[in-house]
């Protein structure tokens, strides 16, 4: 398998683009749907002060390198919820990338609010949600951010949309955009740079660049049912993750206006229906 | 199995609803069923004059048989596409539904307007729609009714949406609803009484009541790759498909008024915010 662009030996074959790569153009290829991304949906605008919410996984890890490689100014805010060796080693891979791309790094411990996450007996992920919501935009406000960027992925935006919608939850459904807008003083603006990325590109990303980070899932993580879902649909119908992501965050197209064909009378979008045209085409009468 | 109403023997086990039930109790909980979600969705409304759109598959079978059942006054229409022997065996089930339910059915041959669906080359399916969705409309209106009801499934629904999604087509999911009324004097309103039952549910359904029904799929159907991937999801998560489908149709709860918390003064939809509820149950300090 070859390079299409440059005919060297490729790396990754991506399914959801039809397209084989070598590791450069790879690195090119991945930037550029990043800056893309941005730009088109004005996930970052100008004078804003950018956080960066960084876990040590793959995800938060390309985030970081990327948008460092894009020019863009940020620090990095690491929350460390004492997951005992979990954490140490996700903190370390973190003060590694830091020193890696010369950004700034602040640590927020949990324990400093009195507990930690083993200690949480019941609905884990949910408290753990709560904390890091909260923690990341108490730090950003009162460090002069004015945005909050995270490493969420397509799959994550389509799996968390399918699970909200099933769950009567259209609220939290709505939510997934690439950037949100405070409406409130207390609170910055939400921003996912790596919305219509997918896992194995920000793997991919990662391993090429040599950067460090974690692999290994949170030890409190349940069984990814809705992820596993995603990657199911995503198998028989390649680029589906992508496609998705990306028609949830596009405006219905307006209807046009409403016409009467001027053949049958009917309701049409243009001169003619398209019963009409069909019939014209085929009628053998 | 037993039955969980009757203590008879059991026939089905619905993993949407964790219910077993005899044949008897099935009936009434279908009917009850499709009641209901004709009265919360107001699919139907006084002085509706309906014309039931019937195909002899199962789902129309059903919808035409229990909406007699539940007292409602309606004509049928069949459309002869001109399919050989699928459409002749089909118009057969049809005629002979008609004289079990004693209702009206209307005949419309697509031959009438020059043509017929073997003789269309490409893009049969979209045709075919586009000639079912006008006849269905123009006759309608053109003979005094004013909701034509089809026997679209949750399933259908379902994988409407995510394909029409995926195909950045957002105009067209969000007219997936159980009723659309008219905005234009040539349209008459669209009815979808079945729109959160399931193929399987009408399946039983129909066989129960010993209805006559087609079971084979159109020759000329593709396979149907979107609702089988809504079935795989289905077989993960029992009730997913019921459950979107609604999740679709439910309006977004509107956010609470913006408050602060009074311990931490950081934003929260009560007195105290989550994280201090938290902090408050966990917290040593």
């Amino acid at each position: 398998m070859r390079c299409k662009k440059c005919g060297r030996k490729a790396v990754t074959n991506l399914r959801a683009y039809r397209i084989a790569l070598c590791s450069d153009c790879y690195l090119d290829f991945y930037k550029r749907m990043v800056q893309r991304s941005i730009k088109k949906h004005k996930i970052f605008m100008e004078g804003d002060e950018i956080l960066l919410a960084v876990s040590g996984g793959k995800d938060s890890s390309a985030m970081a390198s990327v948008l460092s490689n894009l020019g863009y100014e940020f620090d990095m805010l690491y929350i460390d919820l004492g997951i005992g060796s979990y954490s140490e080693d996700s903190r370390k891979k973190v003060e590694e990338l830091a020193g890696i791309i010369e950004k700034d790094l602040h640590i927020v411990e949990l324990r400093e609010y009195g507990f930690t996450i083993p200690e949480v007996k019941d609905r884990v992920c949910s408290v753990c949600g709560t904390a890091k919501r909260y923690i990341m935009n108490r730090f950003a406000r009162e460090n002069g951010f004015t945005v909050v960027a995270t490493g969420h992925t397509a799959e994550d935006l389509v799996s968390f949309y399918l699970k909200n919608i099933a769950g009567g939850q259209r609220e939290y459904a709505e939510k997934l955009l690439p950037r949100i807008e405070p409406f409130d003083a207390k609170l910055v603006a939400k921003a996912r740079p790596l919305f219509e990325v997918s896992e194995k590109e920000n793997m991919l990303y990662v391993i090429i660049k040599g950067l460090p980070f974690k692999n290994e899932e949170c030890p409190f993580a349940p069984k990814p049912e809705w992820k596993e879902i995603v990657y199911d649909i995503e198998l028989k119908k390649p680029g589906f993750v992508k496609n998705f992501v990306r028609g949830l965050v596009t405006e219905a197209k307006k209807p046009l206006e409403t016409r009467h064909c001027s053949i049958c009378g009917e309701i049409s979008s243009g001169e003619i229906c398209s019963f009409c045209k069909i019939r014209m085409r085929l009628s053998k009468k």
